[in-house]
């Protein structure tokens, strides 16, 4: 069932106790933001609350979750924020509650509507767009530690409001967080100010080892388990290595095949317009949005470096 | 003699007419922004404006000139944007104006105060956003042209909203551009997401010849002629690379070394808090912002970089 507005989800919540925020697997800025700063504005109003998360919280997001604590009660709420589909929970969660979603707050459009009841809103950057919203209905204040998770969410969804999904509302969120106290200069410095040494070692040779195809529309990024070793880098830096290729004047079409440790390949793709990320990806069995998607392929590197060239070169054969 | 509110200037810019707008030397996407849409706003007022500029301007920047007519007129008075000192004005027209400078609308606290009247708001994150209101007073209409003028001032002195200098004004101002109709999405891709050829193989080899100093709180980056001539890039693309040794974890200080066609070199300091680029750069003859300096060093190399060194030394021997 839809939900209509933010003030129905926020009575929704205010009526239930015992509340389980679920944030999806490898999770991100925005997730987590959403997760923390419900679980906040539940605390505050009285509630019982936690987050949970399939997999580990990078320690960068340490400010996020400072002082809540941890799952102690039988869940009779459940909660997922920023999650599409219910495999997106990842293994530990999915098995847990998939079934018994009572709540799902999201942006995506392709939402697979696996909760009992769901707030979407496609329009929105972040999905702490959204929780924002639900949380000013509930009437809580505004406090900096909400601020910062809220504003951490935005920043992270947009590239620090940067990319073409950003509205007037984003910004003026992002204006009222730095009012309620959000340390944004902090929050940029950490997302996006800061490399590590393996990070920078691994981003030397992904670039060293960038290849251009197709009359240089289409660059390619190959990290390989090899490359994490000797660099001491690892998955959870690839987001940044995936924004590279498409950087590249007059690339439309960037990709990162990376190696798993099973041997398999993630695939991510990023497009500009009017190179649809999406329909390429759907095509090798993935899915995303049409600026950003990705899917799997088999090992080892050149079966999937052919398969993926093969599907690029037919893509751009019949670009419109 | 100090101009007190955006009001007042948009006075004295409505009794002018044949009114010429400075940017700095060197131009950047602040002081062109400022330039071309306070020009596009006196033009809708009636008034015979232009812009003029000592160095050319980037053809990135062309979408911000378009339909603006050149200088045909003898000024009869004179706007400096973005301009701290006559001297920044670049050869040609500090030779051509620099005594005659009627006014200087400017963000910077260090302005030498150099025009007759002057429109200081030190608060400003951008020049833009003084020059935003400025056209706002004059009563004009920010139309689409003039809001990508003023958002690619805003995004490009704070790095796409990222910087320590942005405030919930700054944020807002952008929400407003876009809902006036900039396109926001085409200037951060222009400004952020787009590196030429280029560019990227004077990354790589500037990432492969950084160099670490005082327990890893130092990186620094040399950038030669040769390394210009390796790679087809040139000083133009230069102001990225002096982000990227501040970006590595645990930095304190990242400076980038630059050999100009004489032999000299530019130095360009960033910092994280608490140390002090302006200080630390004011120790060599040269000035700037906390997070951000500048000075000039003799050469050769060896030379340059056991300066700046020695300096970096003793700035951390009595770092507070």
């Amino acid at each position: 069932m839809m939900i209509e507005t933010p003030a129905a989800a926020a009575a929704l919540l205010l009526a239930q106790d015992d509340i389980l925020i679920l944030a999806h697997g490898h999770p991100d800025g925005d997730t987590l933001g959403c997760g923390y700063s419900l679980c906040r504005a539940l605390l505050a109003a009285g509630k019982r609350a936690a987050v949970s998360c399939s997999d580990p919280i990078p320690s960068k997001y340490a400010y996020l979750s400072q002082g809540i604590p941890e799952l102690t009660f039988t869940p009779a709420f459940i909660v997922a924020v920023d999650v599409a589909d219910a495999s997106l929970l990842g293994k530990k969660n999915e098995s847990l509650y998939a079934a018994n979603i009572d709540l799902s707050i999201d942006p995506h459009g392709s939402n697979k509507l696996f909760a009992k009841q769901t707030l979407l809103d496609a329009g929105a950057a972040a999905a702490s767009e959204i929780v924002l919203e639900v949380i000013k209905a509930m009437g809580q204040t505004i406090t900096p530690d909400i601020a910062n998770c809220i504003y951490t969410g935005l920043t992270t969804d947009t590239g620090c409001f940067r990319y073409s999904n950003v509205t007037p509302r984003t910004m003026r969120m992002g204006a009222e967080m730095i009012e309620a106290g959000a340390d944004n200069a902090m929050i940029n410095t950490v997302m996006f100010e800061t490399k590590t040494k393996s990070y920078v070692a691994l981003e030397k040779l992904c670039l060293a080892g960038m290849e251009m195809y197709f009359d240089d529309r289409f660059a390619l990024i190959t990290v390989t388990q090899e490359m994490f070793r000797q660099t001491g880098s690892d998955e959870s830096e690839c987001d940044a290595i995936a924004a590279l290729p498409r950087q590249i004047e007059g690339v439309l079409i960037g990709a990162t095949l990376r190696e798993k440790p099973d041997g398999s390949f993630k695939v991510s793709l990023r497009t500009h317009a009017p190179a649809d990320a999406s329909a390429i990806c759907a095509g090798m069995g993935g899915g995303g949005h049409v600026r950003a998607a990705g899917c799997q392929l088999e090992g080892p590197k050149e079966n999937a470096k052919a398969q993926l060239l093969r599907h690029i070169e037919q893509y751009f054969a019949a670009m419109p």
